[in-house]
């Protein structure tokens, strides 16, 4: 497998994100960017590497610090065994030492940022997650091409999730058939996110009460997990008549996710959730509707809390016993990006942005219901990635 | 599911946890520790929670911060919305302002601590990973125990590995019939580890020519992965005659991990594989007599390279293409934990450290073998908690 960057299908690709990183940075006032984290890593250079990209605002190409096995074999490549090397090799190569450099604050740990920021004692250090993400913000064709093909797997996956099901399995049971099948479709079974309180597996299998179970990680939906040390998820409730069944299962084919949730009940359920589950289609279709490059994206959250409250479903939307404060989020390399679609957001929607949308209801015996996608911001709507039968379906 | 934290059962546990980092606090210097990471979080009360664990190093009890929907109804509580409520807290609750506070450089991103660290401005800011790392260093019963029944379902998932084997398969497909049985076995489904390098599914097969393959992330072994987006693992290989079939994949049963190889042949392949394999069980052998509390242990590092480089087998003894310098790693909690089993260290062993061993070997067209064991460290020797035929079986 040859190392993306400057691979003759990636080079343009690799310019046109420079540029977004660039832009980033000149808002921010860096005159120049290290980074080291994988998903930063990959969106620059198309591969994961060990290492380090230094980005110059001007005048200079970047470089490409590969600390060995990893090498990329590009011309940015400077094999270097321990990041202390960096600045002795940019000044051998003529770079001036930057006025103010961003690093990762947000994506490296406290002793990585601190060991980097010593290596430019006489420059201002400054938080450079900001800019990748700002950069990351809105996508390139060939990032939403490549979640295009994420969303039409995950679809291909979603199809045969009625087959996973027997009655009175566990959700455990059910949700490792549908891990199975997201493998072998060729999700990679990883699951990048940002943040450190993001830990689960593939995704989600919320059955029953246990929707309603709060959980200390940042998820839209909790549930108990089947022990204190990973309390999120499925937690063995036997699937039986009158539940419901959320399936919010990962995508991640190919570097890049699409988020998307469906629902099926099981026998009977009440008229209410039923409704509810209308209710969060009527809602994206509204937002479908309603979203252009240039919407505040708080309006959004307003319109689809507002349509809730309407249809008296106000006390289980996002969530019941715990709510979120949001209805959706950016979606791409990493599961949670920017935007966050929540009602203190002025920011307005930008073509390119790709925004999973997720208005959920939680009703405590009973369970979730909702339907999530991913979609791509146009500048005549929304394109849907995940397109796919919505409607609440039957397993029994 | 209830809170661990101050259950009766867990109440012995918590003391003799708390006494384990009041030790280490005590060895450098810090008067006081705020830990917030998951696996620290879940040592010191046997659960994942949203907030923070505060322990003054003595006089007083420790505070859990707890931040909702998070709560563990333990006497200990006390409700946050944020961590900028901590300092007067602590204020109103008599807990004086410590010299000296350890914060965790390396389990929390830059922006968490320096967020933290803002809130105790007056005092001396230290890292407080070191001790959290040298409290879990050495294990209690109870830890050995839990893990004890990982390695015991571990060894059962093992059993079954031979069934999911079918000629002409990939080694994507193979993994992920292992990932089924893992599952259905309780298997948490997700890996947890140290540090940022280390993005991978449940674990690691290697078949044939891709076990020779580098990979950018920090584990023993390497393999190309499908994607470059995750380049490490199985690579879509087809499963031949000729290959061997290194299976390294998680336990992870209950909050405590196992680590455990074992290897396969494909039909016929070369006796110097053969050998390099029996060198492996025979390195291990060695170790098993040779370590008792008190050894040196760069010294078992030298044993192992030693025994290697006496068959022969140098070139290929822990990598071919690339090698890595350790032959061995804690576990517990994280897949990598202390200590690390290098030339270099000088530290000893210690009755209850766990401690995965794996001299593996790497043949650039055959694939790798080797076996890996998690020991305890007792009194009278090790304890093998993975304990499972070793020996390379056959495929075909």
């Amino acid at each position: 497998m040859e190392f993306p960057l400057l691979t003759p299908e990636f080079k343009d690709e690799y310019r046109r994100r420079l540029r977004r990183i660039r832009r980033a940075m000149e808002a921010r006032d860096l005159d120049a960017l290290l980074i080291g984290a994988s998903a930063n890593i990959y969106y620059i250079t198309g591969g994961v590497c060990r290492g380090y990209f230094y980005i110059p605002l001007e005048d200079a190409e970047p470089i490409f610090f590969t600390i060995p096995p990893s090498a990329s074999s590009s011309p940015l490549d400077v094999s270097i065994r321990k990041p202390e090397m960096i600045p002795g090799e940019l000044k051998n190569r003529g770079y001036k030492t930057p006025k103010r450099i961003g690093l990762e604050y947000d994506d490296l740990y406290y002793s990585e940022v601190k060991r980097l920021a010593a290596l430019f004692a006489d420059s201002e250090i400054s938080n450079g997650s900001d800019a990748m993400r700002a950069a990351r913000l809105v996508k390139t064709e060939c990032e939403i091409s490549k979640m295009k093909v994420d969303g039409l797997k995950q679809s291909a996956v979603y199809s045969r999730i009625k087959h996973c099901f027997k009655e009175d399995m566990t959700d455990v049971e059910f949700q490792i058939e549908i891990e199975r099948i997201l493998r072998l479709e060729g999700c990679l079974g990883y699951l990048r996110a940002a943040g450190s309180r993001m830990e689960i597996n593939l995704g989600s299998v919320l059955v029953g009460p246990n929707a309603d179970v709060p959980s200390p990680y940042d998820f839209s939906m909790g549930g108990a997990g089947t022990d204190p040390s990973l309390p999120v998820g499925a937690s063995g409730v036997i699937m039986k008549p009158g539940m419901t069944v959320m399936v919010d299962m990962n995508g991640g084919f190919n570097g890049y996710q699409t988020d998307m949730t469906r629902c099926w009940a099981i026998g009977e359920v009440p008229a209410k959730v039923r409704a509810a589950h209308e209710c969060s289609i009527m809602i994206l279709r509204d937002l479908e509707e309603f979203c252009r490059p240039g919407v505040v994206i708080g309006d959004m959250y307003r319109r689809a809390a507002r349509m809730a409250a309407d249809a008296g479903l106000a006390d289980y939307f996002m969530g019941h016993q715990h709510k979120v404060a949001f209805i959706g989020h950016g979606v791409g390399i990493e599961l949670n990006e920017l935007p966050v679609v929540m009602e203190r957001n002025k920011n307005t929607l930008e073509e390119g942005m790709t925004i999973a949308l997720e208005p959920k209801f939680v009703f405590p015996k009973v369970g979730a219901v909702g339907v999530e996608n991913t979609y791509a911001v146009r500048d005549s709507g929304l394109e849907n990635l995940t397109a796919h039968p919505e409607d609440l379906q039957n397993f029994l």
